[in-house]
């Protein structure tokens, strides 16, 4: 007799400059792709990323996580490291790695899924204003 | 030739209060646990439903479901017995069962996967405040 | 070696009038299904439309796809033909078409699917008010 | 001694079809000055209005006004008679009046501020989209 | 020659339990008056607070107050003996007060005003729901 | 027979790098007082601005003052300035000034309040989180 599955995701934010750029291309190659995305003096965003994770239900707890370990390990993990940061100069885990949403979602996803073990990440949405976002599941 | 199949959800409030307890345990392992949210006083919110429903889309109607049913089903099954109540004491549905969000969505599954029929509930999306949710698909 | 498979999504909104009625039906009986969305003078919705777009991440931009390119493509195709329109009037790919929620985001996903290509669409979101909203997968 | 002054807001919500249209111009004329919002075949809005009454807290109840009875009212004398309507057509408080946010929010206090009373109607906001609202405080 | 005067908001959240009820009443009149608010056995809401403070922009710093110091006051005086809480039962600055979210917000204002000082408290804004709110200026 | 008076707002969106700096203070006074907002590698937001505007309704048009224009000016004279930019280095109303909220807000209005004349700009309002804003009246 298993438990019922279910999903609980957790929301939080952080602020961030970053400057797309692909440093094996030339200035004008880089304008033309990425225009004002380019802007070398930097621009930036209030992200929003929610972390989802999905278990079991624990009969004792009620949880499949404690929302508040999810923040903890979060805060720690990603958002101490990136909040009110250079995406492109000051993340350990960003070095090398051209900022667009898709490459800081799974850039996040190969921090936390170690990191929330054995809770098992399923899904992280990131919100980089309120009129985009992308998600990774994983694969 | 089969009709395309569309997910349509209806987003519904309630405000409740609640105290995460087990009652197995000695207060001092609830509050170690719990933490603030074991208040033996109570605390509360607002919480938002996603109630999603899957289906054909009905050629005489362009309708899955007409949403107004949806929404008076949803209120006289869920809602009516859980706004601005005591989930751990008043709701009939959640007699004995530690109110966490995990458990207040399976609870209403229970509840509105026969009361829907022959619609087919596909998912639920509890929001306990606009940082956390969580999703049930009845797995 | 894949690259990771990535999901983007892209808001737009737009301002419509509609009515919902089925020509085959008498008055009353279209009074009776519909209620006040059937007022022959019309209603209207602020809609929002999210429109996915999943795919391997591309190493050298690293984008799924340019979300200007998939905004811009989003309006010619269908924003710049519905917004401050009627919908059972109006809009070509809309012409016979109840203009229930659900009507409207499969008549969108026939115009966008292959607007779009080679890029892939994956889901589309409606939202007609900010309680409900449907989405479509394309099956 | 006098009770503390509080502003008290309810919120609601209506769905409806409109056109900008000046009849002593020209049809010319109003498409130069109206654009898209002047189509001869509607568009139409998820309009918000925020209600506030201010008023010394009664010592009694500690409400300024029941927000329950503040609903009902703004129901009963607008929301019922402008949702799911046409602004230039259904709705008698807005005959011969172009429905610009500006007039439609001049409309409704008018109708208000007596059916409030002797509850003091002081500010009206109307949101047409999440990105423009208009105000007035009856002056 | 002064400087520009500008107001400065920080929202906070909290969740808490109350009850509406007037204890010189009957039952009966309690229960006429407040409806489902007055359930016994409490209901709870996710309140948002935002706090403004008006003054002239210092020159060396560029802030009328920094606001994280703003944040730490609000939390230390309101939020931290108001969040997880029974608004009836466990707040010192509520005893007695019957918690319609009129007198929540000048009693959050008794507390603040001084708190602040020398910062110049302007305008409390509390959200019962995402449909209600009240406002206070200390007048 | 004065006109109704009316307030109109538009919201419009940026996303900027900045960081708060006092060049006159030492690298560790500046970091004693902007903490992490010093960050020498910038960090960013995504702003929202809410630019209103009072006047008499105009009896020709029912407008305060024509939306689009509203838009088409500040979008001329501000966010195609800042937006995608660094607000310590690449906009020209803000050189010499510490970009902090209130700095902005009071820069934005001194271009804003003659670029809309004949229209009376009122109130400036500067989203830089969800969580925090500036308002301006021009005193």
């Amino acid at each position: 007799h298993r438990m019922p599955r279910v999903t609980v995701t957790r929301r939080l934010s952080f602020n961030a400059a970053h400057r797309l750029h692909n440093p094996t291309w030339s200035d004008d190659e880089n304008q033309q792709l990425f225009g004002p995305c380019n802007n070398p003096n930097w621009h930036g965003h209030n992200y929003r990323l929610d972390v989802s994770v999905a278990g079991d239900v624990e009969a004792r707890t009620g949880y499949v996580m404690d929302l508040k370990r999810l923040r903890d390990l979060v805060e720690q993990h990603v958002v101490d490291k990136i909040d009110h940061r250079n995406l492109n100069i000051d993340v350990d885990f960003m070095q090398g790695i051209n900022p667009t949403a898709e490459n800081i979602v799974i850039a996040c996803w190969r921090v936390l899924a170690p990191a929330l073990r054995p809770a098992e990440l399923t899904r992280l949405r990131l919100w980089e204003t309120d009129n985009n976002y992308v998600e990774y599941e994983g694969r």
